[in-house]
């Protein structure tokens, strides 16, 4: 078997068979972000044609099809491809993993803890998030229950990954820049975006609460 | 240094200063049962002194107190007691550890992805727990939804732990019986229970948010 040094941090890390990556950084992002911005559009788009539909629920239903085919599409294929670091035919999202490595390398070491939470993620969160998309649509009566239950697994789901990665030395990015990008930054988002997601929907269900004992005490 | 050799499996596992447990299994589980009795009775007992809290309820109180002091007290002395497999004063939060690490070797070894989520689980659900008490007493309009959140929680963290170690070999435990007594039987009640209280909860707020429609189209 061919093997290659990576540029992955800890340098000790054994990857035999690894194939660097050929796409560059600003070749990855931009598919990455087309798509996103492709999908965002057309969702914004569609539930526009309702008048029933808030913009803070049209914005949430993008938000939910964004995180749901991320889910899906670029977090499945890493739970399912324990051999991406080896591909040789520049595979778009062997690629994508190639490159996150380089903000923690415990993707292309597949650590355990990770590929758990990937696999909940891509595997539950990710059908669950395109199904709130169509919740929000319909005003189902569980759309707010189901978005807090997604947000928090999401939110629980970054928190054993910070911790772990803590906890084992929080030594896994090639470099600074890496770092502060991929695993800071890009993670941050579900971060943020959950926990706002799961206030608005705790103070939604308070209401409906408040409601139902308002209207049983009439009733008396 | 003294070192003495461990119960545990793997046998490679190297636990400098290991101490052996002093209490038997039957005295551990003894005090542990007699407590949580003790305080399931407890909370039995003073809700039932209120006419307005049906069984149900009583019974989710008993669970939520019971399982809140498991996630702080248990739990929280592992989290925060890195060294308890040295300890030599026959402490019992300490026996309590060196013997579950028979069916789970992962809590003597310090496995980060185990320290993760017991560290969720005791500083963030083990409070909430208690909470959850008082809120059910109270018919808070939040009780169900922090009921959803927790259970949720210990889910998520028990499907992390049961995967990890499956996607680490699955071989954490001295001998079948420990696995399936310790590993297996004790941890199920934090799957089929939280999964019932998410059902439940997942009903009520649904028909909440049913009665609020209804509401609002009798207004027009």
């Amino acid at each position: 078997m061919e093997s290659c040094s990576h540029p992955y941090v800890p340098a000790e890390l054994d990857l035999p068979g690894f194939v660097p990556g050929v796409l560059s950084q600003i070749q990855i992002l931009g598919v990455y972000l087309s798509a996103s911005v492709l999908v965002i559009s057309l969702v914004w788009i569609l539930s526009g044609r309702s008048l029933k539909i808030s913009k803070t629920d049209r914005l949430l239903m993008c938000w939910w099809a964004f995180t749901g085919f991320t889910h899906i599409i670029i977090e499945g294929y890493f739970v399912f491809s324990p051999q991406f670091f080896k591909d040789k035919s520049a595979c778009y999202l062997a690629e994508v993993w190639k490159e996150y490595s380089k903000g923690d390398s415990r993707y292309a070491a597949r650590d355990s803890g990770v590929i758990a939470i990937e696999g909940i993620t891509a595997v539950l969160e990710g059908p669950l998030s395109l199904l709130t998309v169509y919740a929000i649509a319909k005003k189902a009566s569980y759309s707010y229950i189901l978005q807090i239950a997604i947000s928090l697994g999401q939110l629980y789901g970054t928190a054993v990954y910070f911790i772990t990665s803590i906890l084992d030395g929080d030594n896994f990015a090639t470099n600074p820049y890496y770092y502060y990008s991929y695993y800071v930054f890009a993670n941050s988002f579900w971060v943020w975006i959950p926990t706002l997601i799961v206030i608005r929907g705790w103070m939604k269900i308070c209401a409906a609460f408040q409601v139902q004992v308002q209207k049983k005490s009439k009733k008396r």
